[in-house]
């Protein structure tokens, strides 16, 4: 049984903050800053370029995908991080759409980031006009798995509504009509219990500074299906994925398994952080945190919806269909969420006009529930956020 | 004028040691760990997600881009920082190859780094089989620079080598012959004075974590020229290089100038540490540097071959031809040089036969290029390098 008060002593929480923002960057890991500096003064300083082999540099890549893997139900060594998410739906999109070099379509959905919509454009327009993304609705993909789509390409958990695709079904509809399937696992992976190799998915990508706590601008993952991971070959075909890096051939050779997926040096300093965040995670097992979350989404939308009767819940009521995040449409939902922010209760608001709270059972417990509540329900009931102060719209990400 | 003695006391440099590899990996900069460390404690840790905004993190890929600018002749708003250098090399690439859609080739060298050739051999590949990575020897680079070449692709100096393009002829030449140009600094940004700008550069892409010290995974730059700015439309199309990211549009629209070469969220520990190296990086004239540079290259050419005959110089005699480093051909090579390390001077090998060392007058003076003389004339003549623990390959970067 996860210890949920240990894991959330393992986070440096700032005084006075109910933090409900964990979907979009995770807290700082208590260990991390000195792990990190160890890294810095001890290896980098000390060892210099021999930190590379000395201390396990090269290796972090696939050892961070390894672990991650356990929460997502991938083998060991078919993950690997690096890179951000965007490069990672790239490289993914265009592996997968080389396996069914016959067919030209990607289809997504409008429920997914628009980062993956916009990369996969960026991509389509390379591979030349007879290329597609199509987009339909969320609740139209199924329909519109047709035989002449390549790749279906959708994020797990909506960013916006945290409303769930069932990845076993799509992906099996999928392969019955001869796609190949990329997941991305952005609002997932240390959200929700996946299981990549249960549900046969062929390529998932994901980002570490949500959920598993990175940090700020920490690395992306990939993964690739072991059956498919000698096949597979990467577009972004980097010296880092390179049969023999450092024999510094003109030609490139892909290397085996997921090493190919590398492209260049990997962030050491960002992947120390996450090491600190995934020493948590190992403290953790996910049905414990799921089962803790859906407690915790459940009491946050019945207090929300006694106490708030102008908010109205956009995330599926129903608990199996939705995230580890709840989000409420209101029409001055930024300045509302700016209301809040100012009281020391952190979630993120999401254009037009949704406010999203991300719960996260390593650190965040009833209490801070019962607490984010009590302020919320001040702000709608007494329109705080009805000040001049919270309606100028700046960059929030 | 440079005050080179106060600019190796902002390094911390392990005792013993003579670093001669500041062109694979810069030390680290000695108020490094402690920015790091408060950016981790008091923003990532006080500020949370609202550190993107508050802490400036947003900016800094641009006010990076900025300072390095100074270094090599880009305009204020004409660099971003981000990815790795591979993925920058691509993204220059495929929005130079669309600048000339008529036509399909890329000319390289064999000396360019071939992570270089692998990403653009990758691109090409997306592209169709009518598109051509051309590689010549770079002496006949100039011979080769026809009117079917879309897109001339070079290393300013060469890694192995230390051999420097004319960056000024060949640009002014691929432009005659209606070619764009991609150059890449990794050996050049705080190697030599480069002057973009003057030289009339379309695209040019470098690392952080060679000559400027950012650390392992620093991030690369991109830069593009402001006449090309608003015209190059980014194959990697992420969303922070949307114009307007925060909208979360699904079609994707390209931000303002340099903006749109972003490409996900940056990675802002590697960034912070990036930032206290360019500290010193604004004590330094780059005149200078190169000046010193070629005192401390020429000293050490002059020592090595009067003491050790059997080393074969490979780089340029000419300091005006050769970059920052000086290298060696010695078929024991990788032996001689596991023995230098092992008496604490480091420099690197390159296969097949290659000992490279690199001069960075922001910490190395001439009683270090002596005392590496010493001990290399040492592990010389008394073949010290033949022993059989120096013989064992391993990985090294």
């Amino acid at each position: 049984m996860t210890d949920f008060a240990a894991t959330k002593a393992m986070f440096d929480l700032p005084e006075g903050i109910i933090y409900l923002d964990g979907n979009s960057l995770g807290p700082l890991p208590s260990t991390a800053g000195k792990r990190v500096n160890d890294m810095m003064a001890k290896e980098w300083g000390q060892m210099l370029i021999t930190g590379w082999n000395k201390a396990g540099w090269m290796a972090l890549p696939t050892a961070l995908g390894d672990r991650i893997g356990r929460l997502i139900g991938a083998a060991p060594g078919s993950i690997v991080t690096g890179d951000t998410l965007s490069i990672k739906v790239y490289q993914a999109a265009a592996s997968a759409l080389e396996l069914r070099p016959d067919r030209k379509v990607v289809l997504s959905d409008s429920g997914n980031f628009p980062s993956d919509l916009y990369m996969v454009e960026g991509l389509l327009r390379s591979l030349g006009s007879d290329y597609e993304l199509r987009v339909v609705a969320p609740e139209d993909v199924a329909a519109n798995i047709t035989e002449d789509v390549a790749v279906l390409m959708l994020t797990e958990v909506d960013y916006r509504s945290g409303r769930m695709h069932d990845m076993k079904a799509l992906t099996e509809l999928a392969h019955a009509n001869g796609a190949v399937t990329v997941w991305d696992l952005a609002h997932s992976a240390g959200a929700i219990p996946v299981d990549l190799t249960g549900c046969n998915v062929d390529f998932a990508v994901g980002c570490t500074y949500k959920y598993l706590n990175g940090g700020p601008g920490a690395p992306a993952f990939i993964y690739v299906a072991p059956r498919l991971a000698d096949r597979a070959r990467p577009a972004l075909s980097g010296w880092l994925g390179h049969e023999a890096p450092f024999a510094f051939d003109l030609d490139y050779r892909p290397g085996t398994g997921i090493e190919r997926m590398r492209v260049g040096t990997p962030p050491i300093l960002q992947m120390t952080a996450l090491s600190a965040a995934m020493d948590i995670w190992d403290m953790a097992d996910m049905a414990d945190v799921r089962a803790k979350s859906i407690e915790l989404t459940e009491l946050f939308i019945a207090r929300v919806e006694a106490a708030c009767p102008e908010l109205e819940l956009v995330s599926p009521r129903d608990p199996n269909q939705r995230g580890s995040q709840v989000s409420f449409r209101f029409d001055d939902g930024y300045a509302a969420m700016q209301a809040l922010i100012a009281r020391g209760v952190i979630g993120d608001f999401r254009a037009p006009n949704i406010m999203r709270f991300g719960f996260t059972p390593l650190y965040i417990d009833e209490q801070d529930v019962e607490g984010a509540v009590e302020i919320l329900a001040d702000i709608m009931n007494n329109r705080l956020w009805d000040a001049p102060e919270y309606k100028v719209q700046q960059r929030v990400t």
